[in-house]
């Protein structure tokens, strides 16, 4: 099993397409069941996940979600730009602070990538 | 004990701004007691920490190191960008070339974080 | 041995002038015997090493080459950008997936760094 977390922090568009074809890419290199990848999303990068702004990107979220891939969220993040848990799509998985779970998931044996 | 790196190399504010945060945040969630800490300031970052200008941060840097947070410099950078180490504020410790003691600290069990 | 992977994601002239600089001083810092150093090369960052237009830092590339640095260019970014192989240096070895290669690398004990 190949286990890696993607880490975004910033809300530009961009980047967060490179991130996007970082992981489509990868599952289609390794096959999805041989990988177990994250993407952890704090700092700016929360505001990707609102429902009402984020609809440009919900199908291929929802679709890499459906592959196996893990959204986490935030808590503070969220609570910086006062965007309520409610708000953001339901397959996130929020965490009280990102940073712990970055840090866990090196522990873990995940790979780092930061696009 | 969670050990984490946190690497910045522009003089880019928000982005220290959301470091700086990360940090806070996690100290926050963990307690400091049980994190060990580092920033390490390499290429146009060292600019950050050169007192005459980086007044800005100064009080926040220092409750950071207060509560255990290590703050490495880059020699290299230093040279680089015409800083004297004198001109850096006193709680920093400067590392010969930045990028050994990331890699140092990677291999002393220590997570990465680029914000 | 030292190992470390820089990750380049951007055709941003600065932060690779910084990835440079990065191999550049550690090689000097360790000893280029002592080190085991790859750069690896997705996203917009494979435009930089297309010969008809990377030729500002082919001579700074080669010199690395010579010193035992690898040069890893991400095959699909090459196909995304509708780069042939046959028009990147020849020193730069394809690779089918970067992403695959930086978590292999990890994997292997390479510390990651994102300039």
């Amino acid at each position: 099993m190949m286990k890696v977390v993607f880490h975004v922090d910033m809300d530009n568009t961009p980047v967060f397409e490179l991130a996007l074809a970082n992981i489509t890419n990868f599952l289609k290199d390794v096959g999805a069941e041989n990988a177990d990848v994250a993407l952890l999303a704090n700092g700016f990068a929360v505001k990707l996940f609102v429902k009402a702004s984020g609809m440009k990107f919900k199908e291929r979220l929802e679709e890499l979600h459906k592959q196996g891939v893990k959204f986490y969220v935030c808590n503070n993040a969220l609570n910086a730009h006062n965007i309520n848990k409610e708000d953001i799509f339901e397959f996130c998985e929020v965490v009280p602070a990102g940073v712990t779970k970055l840090i866990e998931l090196q522990n873990e044996g995940y790979a780092y990538i930061k696009p």
